[in-house]
């Protein structure tokens, strides 16, 4: 899983597609986005090939290593408004089949670029006391089916 | 910047607040968002109280911590596409002064639940190859004025 021959991404760690490289370490890559939707739109994608963070999956280490490096391109951006997305499947906008996080730049006075949310981006899904209880019960009896460490009482 | 007693999120990590807790570490609380924009919404929270990730900006330890969390949640979700989003900045759709990653199932079928991404939240920024590697130069400058240990050459 760790090379992808026909997978873009995994051509753009290798070097043998071009790419704008700000940043790297030993489990991340990240480079500017084409086309950006906004000045130093960067995507943080980790050396590993995965679709998604779930299938097959990445390892611990490469999961890890992206949450530091997003607040550096955060910071080597120079915007104090930024989203950062990662999407997983077709569905959920997914275009590249290789893990990546955006960090995308929201510049003030500039609302037609960057990531454009509106209130009808986020919809109220209505839920009861009953239902939220529910909900975590049965993605705790999941997580301890994994034997994930962590899962709360 | 451990705590702040007006902040909701740092009552949700001491208990002063009510919460449907799903997973937690020494370094990350994730819980169940209300409202949610679709079944199993969490929000994946640093317990330690910074707005932004840079401002005024969290230890690596605790972003290193948030990444393995984010698989983990969408496992225990059980669905395919989902979406992990994190806003910073009243500009960037952030609502709630305290970092927090939302992990959003995106269930099929179900186009008017979860994070609703249109076309037109992808605006393009055209852009050229020497804007590019301006853009790519200017950050760089930047992160090596940080000291940033993995800035490319």
């Amino acid at each position: 899983a760790q090379n992808i021959l026909s997978c873009i991404f995994c051509k753009i760690v290798t070097g043998e597609a071009p790419s704008f490289k700000v940043y790297e370490t030993k489990y991340s890559l990240a480079f500017l986005a084409k086309p950006p939707v906004s000045h130093g739109h960067t995507l943080i994608i980790p050396k590993y090939h995965s679709r998604t963070l779930t299938d097959p999956g990445l390892p611990d280490e490469f999961l890890a290593d992206v949450g530091p490096i997003m607040k550096k391109i955060a910071v080597m951006n120079g915007e104090d408004s930024y989203n950062v997305i990662q999407n997983n499947g077709r569905t959920a906008g997914q275009s590249v089949d290789h893990v990546h996080f955006h960090v995308v730049t929201k510049p003030v006075n500039q609302p037609n670029q960057g990531l454009v949310l509106t209130p009808q981006s986020w919809p109220s899904y209505p839920t009861t006391d009953e239902e939220y209880a529910q909900d975590a019960d049965k993605m705790k009896q999941i997580g301890r089916s994994h034997g994930f460490p962590g899962v709360s009482a």
